[in-house]
């Protein structure tokens, strides 16, 4: 029976990928508030034309998408995904434009391609072929598809508060996955938190001639100075009780981590650097991935950033720092030490001007969920590799106590997520609608 | 006779004013190289209207403009001005086009009307009104403008080195000046010197998703530790032999600062502060203005600045620095002696991309050319007010073994040079042309 649904994946590829360069036309940057309306409706329309019973949830930002298909089986299945994607800046390195989704040498670039909506064209396919051959879906299946994880899903939990009945599933696919520099495929089972935060500093009431500067408050003086009393030479980031309550990994984590390669090499090529901070490497390395909070700066900006010289001593400066966090943290929380630390430290001027976040969540390595997908996975792309947490970060501790969650995709270590030039393999998309379906199919018999 | 010509400015201020907003209509942005070539040819034809010997001098950038008149006269009488600009940015900040000069509440507003052209033009009309009203004019002139003083006088030296002759003068007009707060004028008798230079952290290849912000190097947190090791929180400037062989101010000069009242308050007020740097005041901020050098953050750039969040970790960081020298400094020096610094802090990653700068000059106090100016201001403004050195940088070294300079000009305290909004009033700018006739006259009587 499945390998009708299979075949049919198999025929109509470029009919899914017709969706997916739709989709991923429409610049939906949450981040901007662009083209979010209309990418809600079009998701809509998608989930509507599976014949799912899907809505429109509106929150205080971006709808929520749900799509529910009740089978009347004993397991339920769920998918998350987001519609938004990260801006495309700096629009002048890609290649081909960033909302005009290319395919060239076995790859379609566009942004939003690889996160995520890639993912979420292939689970609707995936539906959509038991649909259209006549198969019964053994499981029931919940979509929720939001339109906000770029901005860290502020307005996820405005949707979830409401709808706990809705979250609960025995099983659910994340957003997001994909193959390894070896190709083997790969899944997380967890994400780390994430507090992202606006610093500002405003010392006077305009640019001033920098020829002022030996006798008048420095705006990004003050923002450097600050930025840099938060971490030492060694990265560890300084502020008083960062670091309370974080529980080591644990011995069964270890011996799953024990096991994966992170291709050391293969990144330092990747990202084009000979070693890797404060020169981590092994063990140490896997540490910082698996089990350790980071902060780090996303942006800067003072003053005069354009061609040559202008002698100016900029009124303000202003900085984005995220931090990720690891579970038995609280972006709240950080939030407080990060406020002391700064006035304890004599920048009471530097005001965090706004900041968003959220905790981190793990599904236990043992559950028996995780092997639904790995026999799924073997079909197709044969091993799987089991990460216990990713180094990302996502709303995943809205739902850690209604449903397990596992994150697979059709991604891969050249896909740039969030830098220019984001793509996906075409037969990773192709191949991943066939996973998602042998999803389905080994979870109605679990 | 004089009075014929002060008659003449007097009836012909509203074509004057139409030659400035003729030039400051051009934006002639040294940084961006744009509008240099015609704004140089307006300068040009603005001199050969004058009568005199004019000439375009070709340099490595802007060229150098030139006009001479020659009375056979004893004394000679030198102007240098520019003819470039700053840049304009932040554009949303004017209230009106930064190219379009406006008229309103008895100033023009424009960049450049303060920094530089408008004084540019009340020298050229002060000579033009000897001219028209057919009075000989009692000392030769020479004009010397350029079109690089905002990205530090680059190439000047291209043409100063090649014509020393034509900078001997017996006394000359710098380029700027002004009222203070309580309306009386100002003039100054010597600049600081400038080093300026771009620093720039290259980390990775590319800006990458700042997940992985535990484990790869960060460009821009390299780039603020690097700020941040050059000066210490009393602004004290961190690299060793920084402040090597400075000489305190002199007896002489004590005795001068100590009859200028800086108007603290107003200067608080004005820049919307509470207090000066490190709580400055009294003598200890006159010491920071006239005898001591400084550094300033002109610009920060890192990463995503747009509205809202990117999780991104940027591959690259940038920064742009001034530093403000006193005399026995000199920019090479402190190029090497930061790049030590920098070599020696564990910032070897922190490139210096490029610098430029001069060293700082002074006209003697007790210079008998001084009191010209102080005669020739005292018939038409009152009281002037003479300044040891300006706290701001200019090319003035390249001509200190030729010439005396001292700096007038039509700016006042509400000027904003290099700041949107920039602006001079009517008034200082119809009587900033009589004080030049005026300093002709007196000079013709020296």
């Amino acid at each position: 029976m499945i390998d009708e649904v299979l075949s049919f994946l198999d025929s109509n590829g470029e009919r899914a990928l017709a969706d997916l360069k739709k989709i991923a036309g429409i610049p939906s940057i949450a981040a901007k508030n662009e083209g979010i309306e209309e990418c809600s409706e079009m998701v809509l329309g998608m989930l509507e034309d599976i014949n799912l019973e899907a809505a429109l949830h509106a929150t205080s930002g971006s709808p929520v998408v749900t799509g529910l298909y009740d089978a009347g089986a004993s397991r339920t299945l769920m998918f998350y995904n987001h519609y938004d994607v990260q801006p495309a800046e700096p629009l002048e390195l890609w290649k081909s434009p960033p909302f005009e989704p290319d395919e060239r040498d076995g790859r379609i670039y566009g942004r939003g391609v690889a996160d995520n909506k890639g993912d979420l064209v292939t689970r609707i396919w995936a539906i959509k072929a038991f649909l259209e051959t006549g198969k019964k879906i053994p499981v029931n299946v919940k979509f929720v598809v939001e339109g906000e994880e770029e901005i860290g899903s502020v307005n996820l939990q405005d949707f979830t508060s409401k709808n706990e009945e809705f979250l609960k599933a025995d099983g659910g696919i994340w957003e997001f996955g994909g193959s390894d520099y070896d190709g083997v495929q790969q899944a997380w089972l967890g994400l780390k938190g994430i507090f992202y935060v606006q610093l500002e500093v405003e010392k006077l009431s305009r640019n001033v001639h920098s020829s002022m500067g030996g006798i008048l408050p420095s705006a990004p003086q003050k923002l450097v100075d600050a930025l840099n009393s938060l971490k030492g030479p060694d990265n560890q980031i300084l502020i008083d009780g960062f670091y309370d309550g974080i529980q080591p990994l644990s011995e069964a984590e270890w011996e799953a981590i024990d096991k994966i390669d992170l291709h050391e090499e293969d990144m330092k090529e990747e990202y084009g650097i000979s070693q890797f901070q404060n020169g981590l490497t092994g063990r140490n390395l896997k540490e910082a991935v698996y089990g350790a909070p980071s902060s780090s700066i996303c942006g800067l900006t003072s003053g005069y950033q354009g061609e040559g010289s202008m002698t100016v001593l900029p009124g303000n400066a202003s900085a984005k720092v995220d931090f990720r966090l690891v579970e038995n943290m609280n972006p709240l929380d950080v939030r407080e030490k990060l406020r002391k630390h700064l006035d304890a430290h004599g920048f009471t001027d530097v005001k965090i001007a706004w900041s968003e976040g959220y905790a981190a969540a793990k599904t236990p390595i043992d559950h028996p969920f995780v092997d639904v997908v790995r026999r799924a996975n073997d079909k197709v792309f044969g091993d799987l590799r089991v990460h216990p947490t990713s180094s990302g970060s996502g709303p995943l501790y809205l739902f850690k106590d209604h449903v397990p969650m596992v994150s697979v995709g059709v991604g891969d270590v050249e896909s740039r997520s969030h830098s220019p030039n984001e793509s996906i393999k075409l037969e990773n998309f192709f191949k991943g609608m066939d996973r998602i379906a042998l999803i389905v199919d080994e979870m109605g018999r679990w």
